[in-house]
Protein backbone atom coordinates (compact mmCIF):
# COMPACT_ATOMS: atom_id res chain seq x y z
CA UNK A 1 0.00 0.00 0.00
CA UNK A 2 1.00 3.87 -0.89
CA UNK A 3 1.91 5.85 2.22
CA UNK A 4 -1.05 8.03 3.59
CA UNK A 5 0.59 10.86 1.84
CA UNK A 6 0.44 9.52 -1.94
CA UNK A 7 -2.76 8.53 -0.93
CA UNK A 8 -4.48 11.86 -0.37
CA UNK A 9 -2.56 12.82 -3.24
CA UNK A 10 -4.35 10.20 -5.96
CA UNK A 11 -7.46 11.04 -4.06
CA UNK A 12 -7.09 15.14 -4.45
CA UNK A 13 -6.39 14.39 -8.25
CA UNK A 14 -9.17 11.74 -8.62
CA UNK A 15 -11.41 14.64 -7.81
CA UNK A 16 -10.60 16.95 -10.94
CA UNK A 17 -13.30 16.42 -13.58
CA UNK A 18 -11.89 14.01 -16.43
CA UNK A 19 -9.79 12.19 -13.92
CA UNK A 20 -10.96 8.95 -12.07
CA UNK A 21 -8.89 7.19 -9.27
CA UNK A 22 -7.14 4.91 -12.11
CA UNK A 23 -5.79 7.70 -14.29
CA UNK A 24 -5.02 9.40 -10.81
CA UNK A 25 -2.95 6.80 -9.82
CA UNK A 26 -1.10 6.52 -13.42
CA UNK A 27 -0.65 10.36 -12.80
CA UNK A 28 0.49 9.86 -9.46
CA UNK A 29 3.09 7.35 -10.54
CA UNK A 30 4.42 10.18 -13.07
CA UNK A 31 4.65 12.74 -10.79
CA UNK A 32 6.77 10.95 -8.32
CA UNK A 33 9.09 9.39 -11.18
CA UNK A 34 9.56 12.55 -12.46
CA UNK A 35 9.77 14.88 -9.62
CA UNK A 36 11.85 17.84 -10.57
CA UNK A 37 9.82 17.82 -14.26
CA UNK A 38 6.46 17.07 -13.24
CA UNK A 39 6.00 17.67 -9.44
CA UNK A 40 7.79 20.79 -8.36
CA UNK A 41 6.67 22.34 -11.06
CA UNK A 42 2.93 21.42 -10.65
CA UNK A 43 2.93 22.25 -7.06
CA UNK A 44 4.71 25.56 -7.60
CA UNK A 45 2.18 26.22 -10.30
CA UNK A 46 -0.49 25.24 -7.66
CA UNK A 47 0.94 27.21 -4.90
CA UNK A 48 1.35 30.41 -7.13
CA UNK A 49 -2.30 29.82 -8.05
CA UNK A 50 -3.84 29.68 -4.85
CA UNK A 51 -1.68 32.69 -3.05
CA UNK A 52 -3.30 35.48 -5.73
CA UNK A 53 -6.65 33.86 -6.63
CA UNK A 54 -8.85 36.70 -6.57
CA UNK A 55 -12.81 36.97 -8.30
CA UNK A 56 -12.67 39.96 -10.62
CA UNK A 57 -14.80 42.89 -8.64
CA UNK A 58 -15.95 44.17 -12.59
CA UNK A 59 -16.36 41.21 -14.28
CA UNK A 60 -16.62 38.48 -12.34
CA UNK A 61 -14.10 36.19 -13.88
CA UNK A 62 -11.44 34.11 -11.55
CA UNK A 63 -7.79 35.55 -12.25
CA UNK A 64 -4.46 35.89 -9.97
CA UNK A 65 -5.45 39.55 -10.19
CA UNK A 66 -8.23 42.03 -9.17
CA UNK A 67 -9.33 43.70 -11.95
CA UNK A 68 -9.12 40.45 -14.08
CA UNK A 69 -6.32 40.70 -16.79
CA UNK A 70 -8.99 40.81 -19.12
CA UNK A 71 -10.48 44.13 -17.58
CA UNK A 72 -7.07 45.73 -16.56
CA UNK A 73 -5.96 45.30 -20.56
CA UNK A 74 -6.27 49.18 -21.86
CA UNK A 75 -6.40 47.18 -25.48
CA UNK A 76 -9.90 45.72 -24.78
CA UNK A 77 -12.89 47.56 -26.05
CA UNK A 78 -14.87 48.82 -22.98
CA UNK A 79 -17.83 49.72 -25.65
CA UNK A 80 -18.64 46.16 -25.95
CA UNK A 81 -20.10 43.94 -23.15
CA UNK A 82 -20.18 39.96 -23.82
CA UNK A 83 -22.18 38.84 -20.99
CA UNK A 84 -21.44 34.50 -19.95
CA UNK A 85 -23.13 32.08 -17.46
CA UNK A 86 -20.13 30.82 -16.24
CA UNK A 87 -16.05 31.79 -16.13
CA UNK A 88 -15.67 28.64 -18.45
CA UNK A 89 -17.77 30.22 -20.99
CA UNK A 90 -15.33 33.50 -20.29
CA UNK A 91 -12.55 31.72 -21.01
CA UNK A 92 -13.86 29.50 -24.47
CA UNK A 93 -14.80 32.44 -26.05
CA UNK A 94 -11.88 34.53 -25.13
CA UNK A 95 -9.56 31.51 -26.53
CA UNK A 96 -11.12 31.79 -29.76
CA UNK A 97 -9.34 35.43 -29.51
CA UNK A 98 -13.24 36.60 -31.21
CA UNK A 99 -13.83 38.85 -29.49
CA UNK A 100 -12.29 42.36 -28.60
CA UNK A 101 -14.62 43.86 -26.01
CA UNK A 102 -14.91 43.29 -22.47
CA UNK A 103 -16.92 40.03 -20.48
CA UNK A 104 -19.38 40.00 -17.72
CA UNK A 105 -19.82 36.80 -15.84
CA UNK A 106 -23.27 36.15 -13.94
CA UNK A 107 -22.10 33.35 -12.08
CA UNK A 108 -25.21 30.77 -13.25
CA UNK A 109 -28.71 30.66 -15.04
CA UNK A 110 -32.48 31.58 -13.80
CA UNK A 111 -33.53 28.29 -12.97
CA UNK A 112 -36.99 27.99 -11.31
CA UNK A 113 -35.84 24.12 -10.93
CA UNK A 114 -32.68 24.50 -8.91
CA UNK A 115 -34.10 27.89 -7.12
CA UNK A 116 -31.65 30.28 -9.10
CA UNK A 117 -33.40 33.80 -8.86
CA UNK A 118 -31.82 37.24 -10.15
CA UNK A 119 -30.62 38.12 -7.27
CA UNK A 120 -28.50 34.81 -7.19
CA UNK A 121 -26.56 36.72 -10.33
CA UNK A 122 -24.47 39.05 -11.11
CA UNK A 123 -27.45 41.14 -13.07
CA UNK A 124 -27.31 43.99 -10.41
CA UNK A 125 -23.82 44.96 -11.38
CA UNK A 126 -24.45 44.00 -14.95
CA UNK A 127 -27.32 46.21 -15.08
CA UNK A 128 -25.05 49.26 -13.05
CA UNK A 129 -22.09 48.77 -15.58
CA UNK A 130 -24.30 49.61 -18.39
CA UNK A 131 -26.12 52.12 -16.22
CA UNK A 132 -22.06 54.29 -16.06
CA UNK A 133 -22.09 54.75 -19.71
CA UNK A 134 -19.45 54.13 -22.17
CA UNK A 135 -21.15 50.60 -23.34
CA UNK A 136 -22.67 50.74 -26.48
CA UNK A 137 -23.44 47.18 -27.09
CA UNK A 138 -24.27 44.13 -24.87
CA UNK A 139 -23.86 40.62 -26.42
CA UNK A 140 -25.89 37.90 -24.34
CA UNK A 141 -24.07 34.61 -24.83
CA UNK A 142 -26.23 32.77 -23.07
CA UNK A 143 -25.68 28.83 -23.54
CA UNK A 144 -28.48 27.43 -26.36
CA UNK A 145 -30.71 26.21 -23.75
CA UNK A 146 -34.05 26.71 -22.38
CA UNK A 147 -32.24 28.38 -18.93
CA UNK A 148 -30.00 30.27 -20.81
CA UNK A 149 -32.48 31.83 -23.37
CA UNK A 150 -34.57 32.32 -20.16
CA UNK A 151 -31.61 34.66 -18.57
CA UNK A 152 -30.77 36.54 -21.62
CA UNK A 153 -34.49 37.84 -21.84
CA UNK A 154 -34.73 38.84 -18.41
CA UNK A 155 -31.53 40.44 -18.82
CA UNK A 156 -32.74 41.64 -22.33
CA UNK A 157 -35.84 43.63 -19.87
CA UNK A 158 -34.18 44.70 -17.73
CA UNK A 159 -31.66 47.00 -19.70
CA UNK A 160 -34.74 48.16 -22.30
CA UNK A 161 -34.61 51.73 -21.45
CA UNK A 162 -30.74 51.70 -21.71
CA UNK A 163 -29.05 53.71 -24.66
CA UNK A 164 -27.38 50.10 -25.53
CA UNK A 165 -27.33 47.93 -28.98
CA UNK A 166 -28.45 44.28 -27.43
CA UNK A 167 -27.34 41.37 -29.72
CA UNK A 168 -27.30 38.01 -28.94
CA UNK A 169 -24.93 34.74 -30.77
CA UNK A 170 -26.31 33.27 -33.80
CA UNK A 171 -28.34 30.01 -33.87
CA UNK A 172 -28.14 27.69 -36.61
CA UNK A 173 -25.84 24.46 -37.93
CA UNK A 174 -22.49 24.09 -36.26
CA UNK A 175 -20.10 23.81 -38.34
CA UNK A 176 -19.43 20.23 -39.59
CA UNK A 177 -22.82 19.58 -38.32
CA UNK A 178 -24.66 16.98 -40.80
CA UNK A 179 -28.48 17.97 -41.00
CA UNK A 180 -29.18 14.19 -40.51
CA UNK A 181 -27.94 14.14 -37.32
CA UNK A 182 -29.35 17.43 -35.51
CA UNK A 183 -31.83 17.80 -33.54
CA UNK A 184 -35.28 19.27 -35.07
CA UNK A 185 -34.99 22.76 -32.77
CA UNK A 186 -31.47 23.04 -34.44
CA UNK A 187 -32.78 23.10 -37.52
CA UNK A 188 -36.06 25.11 -37.31
CA UNK A 189 -33.49 27.86 -35.78
CA UNK A 190 -31.27 27.71 -38.59
CA UNK A 191 -34.16 27.42 -41.32
CA UNK A 192 -35.76 30.55 -39.25
CA UNK A 193 -32.08 32.37 -39.75
CA UNK A 194 -31.75 31.74 -43.04
CA UNK A 195 -30.08 34.47 -44.81
CA UNK A 196 -29.92 35.11 -49.15
CA UNK A 197 -26.52 33.41 -50.75
CA UNK A 198 -24.29 35.33 -51.66
CA UNK B 1 -6.62 35.45 -21.77
CA UNK B 2 -5.51 33.87 -18.23
CA UNK B 3 -2.70 35.69 -16.18
CA UNK B 4 0.71 33.59 -16.41
CA UNK B 5 0.00 31.42 -12.90
CA UNK B 6 -3.11 29.94 -14.34
CA UNK B 7 -1.36 29.31 -17.78
CA UNK B 8 1.73 27.68 -15.99
CA UNK B 9 -1.31 25.37 -14.07
CA UNK B 10 -3.03 24.60 -17.13
CA UNK B 11 0.62 23.30 -19.04
CA UNK B 12 1.41 21.61 -15.75
CA UNK B 13 -1.14 19.91 -15.52
CA UNK B 14 -1.59 19.16 -19.07
CA UNK B 15 1.70 16.94 -19.36
CA UNK B 16 -0.31 14.37 -16.78
CA UNK B 17 -0.76 10.99 -18.75
CA UNK B 18 -4.33 11.07 -18.76
CA UNK B 19 -4.94 15.00 -19.18
CA UNK B 20 -4.70 16.97 -22.37
CA UNK B 21 -5.15 21.13 -23.03
CA UNK B 22 -8.58 20.80 -22.91
CA UNK B 23 -9.03 18.60 -20.05
CA UNK B 24 -6.30 20.51 -18.10
CA UNK B 25 -8.25 24.20 -18.76
CA UNK B 26 -11.48 21.87 -17.31
CA UNK B 27 -9.45 20.49 -14.34
CA UNK B 28 -7.94 23.81 -13.37
CA UNK B 29 -11.30 25.96 -13.52
CA UNK B 30 -12.54 23.39 -11.53
CA UNK B 31 -9.73 24.34 -9.03
CA UNK B 32 -10.54 27.97 -9.62
CA UNK B 33 -14.16 27.20 -8.72
CA UNK B 34 -13.46 25.15 -5.50
CA UNK B 35 -10.42 26.67 -3.89
CA UNK B 36 -10.92 25.51 -0.49
CA UNK B 37 -12.04 22.39 -1.25
CA UNK B 38 -9.80 21.19 -4.58
CA UNK B 39 -7.05 23.62 -4.92
CA UNK B 40 -5.93 23.73 -1.51
CA UNK B 41 -6.19 19.88 -0.45
CA UNK B 42 -4.18 19.16 -3.66
CA UNK B 43 -1.28 22.12 -3.32
CA UNK B 44 -1.17 20.06 0.12
CA UNK B 45 -1.54 16.79 -0.90
CA UNK B 46 1.73 18.06 -3.40
CA UNK B 47 3.63 19.39 -1.04
CA UNK B 48 3.46 16.70 1.63
CA UNK B 49 4.36 14.00 -1.45
CA UNK B 50 7.33 16.79 -2.53
CA UNK B 51 8.41 17.62 0.98
CA UNK B 52 9.03 13.30 1.78
CA UNK B 53 9.61 11.44 -1.45
CA UNK B 54 11.82 8.40 -0.96
CA UNK B 55 13.47 6.08 -3.40
CA UNK B 56 13.18 2.49 -0.99
CA UNK B 57 16.71 2.13 -0.80
CA UNK B 58 16.06 -1.65 -0.22
CA UNK B 59 13.29 -2.68 -2.99
CA UNK B 60 13.41 0.29 -5.64
CA UNK B 61 10.02 1.42 -4.41
CA UNK B 62 8.60 5.48 -4.31
CA UNK B 63 7.57 6.06 -1.21
CA UNK B 64 7.34 9.21 1.64
CA UNK B 65 9.50 6.89 3.87
CA UNK B 66 12.93 4.97 3.12
CA UNK B 67 12.54 1.92 3.83
CA UNK B 68 8.72 2.02 2.24
CA UNK B 69 6.11 1.31 3.80
CA UNK B 70 5.87 -1.95 2.17
CA UNK B 71 9.45 -2.83 3.79
CA UNK B 72 9.03 -1.56 6.74
CA UNK B 73 5.99 -3.60 7.96
CA UNK B 74 7.06 -6.56 10.19
CA UNK B 75 3.50 -8.22 8.71
CA UNK B 76 5.11 -8.79 5.08
CA UNK B 77 6.68 -12.32 4.16
CA UNK B 78 10.42 -11.16 3.88
CA UNK B 79 10.84 -15.06 3.01
CA UNK B 80 8.78 -14.19 -0.12
CA UNK B 81 10.35 -11.67 -2.97
CA UNK B 82 8.02 -10.52 -5.99
CA UNK B 83 10.19 -9.24 -8.64
CA UNK B 84 8.83 -6.29 -10.54
CA UNK B 85 9.87 -4.16 -14.03
CA UNK B 86 8.41 -0.70 -12.20
CA UNK B 87 6.70 0.76 -9.65
CA UNK B 88 3.50 0.59 -11.64
CA UNK B 89 3.67 -2.83 -11.12
CA UNK B 90 4.45 -3.07 -7.74
CA UNK B 91 1.20 -1.25 -7.48
CA UNK B 92 -1.05 -3.03 -9.41
CA UNK B 93 -0.30 -6.03 -7.80
CA UNK B 94 -0.50 -4.13 -4.25
CA UNK B 95 -3.69 -2.98 -5.33
CA UNK B 96 -4.45 -6.33 -5.48
CA UNK B 97 -3.53 -7.62 -2.39
CA UNK B 98 -2.96 -10.73 -3.31
CA UNK B 99 0.69 -11.20 -2.38
CA UNK B 100 1.39 -10.93 1.41
CA UNK B 101 5.57 -11.08 0.17
CA UNK B 102 7.86 -7.63 -0.27
CA UNK B 103 8.78 -6.88 -3.79
CA UNK B 104 11.78 -5.45 -5.53
CA UNK B 105 11.57 -2.97 -8.73
CA UNK B 106 14.26 -3.34 -11.33
CA UNK B 107 13.47 -0.01 -12.48
CA UNK B 108 12.65 -1.25 -16.20
CA UNK B 109 13.48 -4.54 -18.71
CA UNK B 110 16.43 -5.30 -20.34
CA UNK B 111 16.30 -4.33 -24.16
CA UNK B 112 18.51 -4.21 -26.92
CA UNK B 113 16.93 -1.76 -28.66
CA UNK B 114 16.73 0.67 -25.91
CA UNK B 115 20.32 0.26 -25.47
CA UNK B 116 19.30 -1.22 -21.18
CA UNK B 117 21.84 -3.67 -19.74
CA UNK B 118 21.49 -5.68 -16.44
CA UNK B 119 23.74 -2.86 -14.88
CA UNK B 120 21.29 -0.06 -15.60
CA UNK B 121 18.91 -2.29 -13.71
CA UNK B 122 18.30 -3.04 -10.15
CA UNK B 123 19.47 -6.79 -10.54
CA UNK B 124 22.90 -6.51 -8.53
CA UNK B 125 20.79 -5.69 -5.35
CA UNK B 126 17.95 -8.66 -6.32
CA UNK B 127 20.97 -10.93 -6.29
CA UNK B 128 22.74 -9.43 -3.26
CA UNK B 129 19.30 -9.65 -1.12
CA UNK B 130 18.79 -13.57 -2.27
CA UNK B 131 22.33 -14.00 -1.34
CA UNK B 132 21.97 -12.31 2.11
CA UNK B 133 19.34 -15.28 3.06
CA UNK B 134 16.41 -15.54 4.42
CA UNK B 135 14.43 -15.26 1.09
CA UNK B 136 12.66 -19.19 0.06
CA UNK B 137 10.86 -17.63 -3.04
CA UNK B 138 11.39 -15.39 -6.17
CA UNK B 139 8.16 -14.85 -8.16
CA UNK B 140 9.51 -13.39 -11.47
CA UNK B 141 6.48 -10.99 -11.78
CA UNK B 142 7.88 -9.31 -15.64
CA UNK B 143 5.24 -8.25 -18.16
CA UNK B 144 4.55 -10.98 -20.73
CA UNK B 145 6.16 -9.39 -23.18
CA UNK B 146 9.63 -10.19 -24.93
CA UNK B 147 11.71 -7.94 -23.22
CA UNK B 148 9.64 -8.62 -20.13
CA UNK B 149 10.64 -13.02 -20.35
CA UNK B 150 13.86 -11.89 -21.56
CA UNK B 151 14.65 -10.00 -18.17
CA UNK B 152 13.10 -13.21 -16.23
CA UNK B 153 15.24 -15.36 -18.02
CA UNK B 154 18.31 -13.28 -17.36
CA UNK B 155 17.45 -13.51 -13.92
CA UNK B 156 16.81 -17.19 -13.35
CA UNK B 157 20.39 -17.22 -15.05
CA UNK B 158 21.85 -14.98 -12.27
CA UNK B 159 19.96 -16.76 -9.11
CA UNK B 160 20.68 -20.46 -10.30
CA UNK B 161 22.62 -22.13 -7.31
CA UNK B 162 21.10 -20.06 -4.80
CA UNK B 163 18.98 -22.31 -2.64
CA UNK B 164 15.08 -20.39 -3.70
CA UNK B 165 11.97 -21.58 -5.49
CA UNK B 166 11.54 -19.38 -8.66
CA UNK B 167 8.25 -19.06 -9.93
CA UNK B 168 6.75 -16.60 -12.41
CA UNK B 169 3.20 -15.42 -13.24
CA UNK B 170 0.52 -18.20 -14.74
CA UNK B 171 0.13 -17.11 -18.35
CA UNK B 172 -3.37 -17.59 -20.31
CA UNK B 173 -6.82 -16.22 -20.21
CA UNK B 174 -7.44 -12.82 -18.75
CA UNK B 175 -10.49 -13.36 -16.53
CA UNK B 176 -13.49 -12.51 -19.44
CA UNK B 177 -11.13 -12.76 -22.35
CA UNK B 178 -13.09 -14.25 -25.15
CA UNK B 179 -11.22 -16.70 -27.26
CA UNK B 180 -12.59 -15.33 -30.49
CA UNK B 181 -10.47 -11.81 -29.50
CA UNK B 182 -7.24 -13.13 -28.28
CA UNK B 183 -4.12 -13.45 -29.84
CA UNK B 184 -2.37 -16.38 -30.66
CA UNK B 185 0.15 -16.27 -28.33
CA UNK B 186 -2.23 -16.26 -25.74
CA UNK B 187 -4.31 -19.00 -26.75
CA UNK B 188 -0.92 -21.23 -27.37
CA UNK B 189 -0.17 -20.13 -23.55
CA UNK B 190 -3.25 -21.03 -22.32
CA UNK B 191 -3.31 -24.69 -24.35
CA UNK B 192 -0.16 -25.53 -23.92
CA UNK B 193 -0.36 -24.76 -19.69
CA UNK B 194 -3.85 -25.91 -19.73
CA UNK B 195 -4.95 -28.28 -16.77
CA UNK B 196 -6.93 -31.23 -15.53
CA UNK B 197 -10.91 -30.51 -15.02
CA UNK B 198 -11.54 -30.36 -10.86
Amino acid sequence: MASPEIEALVQALARLPGLGPRSARRAVLHLLKKRETALVPLSRALEAVEARLATCGICGNVDTSDPCAICADPRRDARALCVVEEVADLWALDRARLFPGRYHVLGGRLSALDGVRPEDLRIDSLIARVAAGGVDEVVLAMNATLEGQTTAHYIAERLEGHPVRLTQLAHGLPVGGELDYLDEGTLAQALRARRPVM
